[in-house]
């Protein structure tokens, strides 16, 4: 069993947002656990970063993927990093620089910016399509 | 006052995710009035594009553009089509080659693939969002 964890800034506020984040966190527990940690500012996301071993930040400046380079990245990741990866989504000022110094990977889920709200769906969309990308099952076709 | 269409395949089941169209259709109401036409299927999906003079379809294979880039592109394109345009999703076999050949702009919202209901969303976003750097509001930052 994977372990996942989201780290980012600000409450999700939309109880329908909240409802999506749900739903994947849902379809992903076969696989993976997902635990979400939002922090207060940014201040407090540096230190919840402290801790973890294994941090993939995104930004929209990071390097793009398609859904097929992303799962083959997120299942190789997973294989180094004792089956447990924490992703980073900055808030309204994107990642701290002290986090992105601190040799992580920096990827992109696209050029255009989301609100950090949307990015935490869209992420979760992804965990669970590259998961059944690997399996090989029908839902990404 | 902006007339936008979007036409795509398959009715959005998930009722949080239905929430969450409405919600920024409403915050685009002040600058754009928004139709959703959702097609039964591709068939039904190429009716729909032929009455449209002015589509733009979306696929991860298109030009992948900045928020920036998109605002720019959006408010050209509007500009010169008298304030009407059409985005077209396409369904899970993405989007018919007859539509695409039709002499139409192709961009994409990410190399990513996403389910085509999370497309509707990302897309309505990144029109409130294009609106909002027009204006020079503070929602972008």
């Amino acid at each position: 069993m994977y372990k996942i964890k989201i780290l980012s800034v600000g409450k999700t506020k939309e109880k329908w947002l909240e409802q999506g984040l749900s739903e994947y966190i849902k379809r992903l527990q076969a696989t993976a656990t997902i635990e979400c940690h939002w922090a207060k500012n940014s201040i407090q996301l540096e230190s919840l970063t402290q801790k973890e071993q294994n941090l993939v930040c995104l930004d929209p400046q990071g390097k793009t993927l398609t859904s097929e380079e992303f799962a083959t990245f997120l299942l190789q990741k997973l294989e180094t990093s004792g089956s447990r990866l924490s992703f980073v989504i900055g808030g309204a000022e994107g990642i701290p620089l002290s986090i992105k110094e601190k040799n992580t990977t920096v990827i992109s889920l696209s050029k255009l910016t989301f609100t950090h709200q949307l990015t935490r769906l869209v992420l979760l969309e992804q965990l669970y399509r590259a998961f059944e990308i690997a399996k090989g099952s029908r839902y990404h076709k």
